[in-house]
């Protein structure tokens, strides 16, 4: 079993492992779209999205050129082609404002802000997550989760699984990689990490996708830790 | 009077406007002398260290080819000429390397963790600091400042009072700079943030340098709020 008595700080993977980023949104959405009297297949749209979150990210690590380019930002551009492939009609500039502010307003496990609570008394939490900056800070407040300090990628202008954003975190910490732990229900991030040095722990979230989801349903690799929620990850880090 | 209905986040200098370094590490540095069983000018150290911190990130900002230069290294280069100069002597790199991370180890003045808390029911707070990030995350920690995020000189790679570091931050807040209060006990501080837009409150900390301080006694400019303390401050945002 690995020495993990030498970890000082957790970064964590956010959307899917620390908050439900699908309920969240098909909720607020249908919710909203009652109100605002506008008709939509609001989880088609939700699928839709997350659907083609990696390539638009994959866009911006092919074109260095055109600068870093923040998550609102790509999904504010997906957002725009997928209402008119869905022919989701209506939407005015603030609507789409507010649908792609959806990514502030998600909602965490039941789970995860007990968990992380139990971590913080021994350890330092970060996420460390493709959301910008701002969206994560908003999400912190609105979920109510007790981050240290806000890692995203929008701070080293790489997207993970960029080695910059692991190396990043752990240079921002002042810790060798090996004092940093990844937590993430993805066994590709956890992958990159462990490549880099870093410590790794699977929480599976096997209906992060819906029902219907494929990947992830359990850890495929050797973790450090496999914990069934963030309370046996805390249990098993001596909190 | 200045609008500051638009306010989302306050961002607070740290060094003195939040924490009482001097008096800090006075005590800190006493005490260990003692047990350690080294003498020396704790006092003339603490504050001859302070003396030379401007020129120290001056000389980052003078020559950038060498790259940007943490605060903790500033620190122990500059220590490491100290206490020769006072003539401490006995300590080796554990103990230079212990009495750099007391800049982590500080004490907040006794109004600033009830203001924060309250601030932070309505507003963004995060430090704006010299302070690198592992530094500020770890002061936090130590002295229970329940920031949201931490921005640092560090993630910008320059060091206040720099335009880079009041517009940095205001750019990962994603919030014009209007939207935004920094929030310091030094009259300089505010007055770059002033000139890039930002909004302004000035609280007073008459002893930061001890008994003898000269400067920054009052607020000298046309800041939005001049207040006593972060109780007062938290009382005139509206919280």
């Amino acid at each position: 079993m690995s020495d993990l008595s030498q970890v000082k700080a957790l970064i964590f993977d956010v959307f899917g492992t620390v908050v439900d980023w699908r309920t969240s949104l098909i909720n607020d959405f249908t919710a909203w779209g009652k109100k605002r009297g506008i008709d939509g297949d609001w989880t088609a749209l939700v699928d839709g999205w997350r659907a083609v979150y990696a390539a638009s990210m994959d866009d911006v690590r092919k074109h260095p050129e055109r600068g870093y380019v923040i998550l609102d930002v790509l999904h504010r551009r997906s957002l725009e082609k997928l209402v008119e492939q869905l022919g989701i009609t209506g939407l005015d500039d603030a609507d789409l404002h507010h649908l792609t502010m959806g990514w502030h307003r998600l909602y965490p496990w039941p789970d995860s802000v007990g968990g992380l609570t139990r971590l913080k008394t021994r350890y330092i939490l970060s996420p460390l997550s493709n959301g910008n900056v701002a969206l994560l800070t908003e999400m912190a407040k609105f979920a109510g989760l007790p981050w240290d300090l806000i890692m995203s990628a929008e701070l080293f202008e790489h997207y993970k699984p960029d080695p910059e954003t692991y190396l990043g975190a752990a240079r921002l910490l002042c810790l060798p990689p090996e004092q940093v732990m990844m937590v993430a229900a993805h066994n590709h991030d956890l992958k990159a990490a462990q490549n880099l040095g870093l410590k790794t722990a699977f929480v599976a979230r096997p209906t992060e996708y819906g029902p219907l989801q494929k990947y992830d349903l359990e850890a495929k690799g050797d973790w450090d830790i496999v914990a069934k929620d963030f309370g046996e990850l805390a249990g098993r880090m001596g909190c």
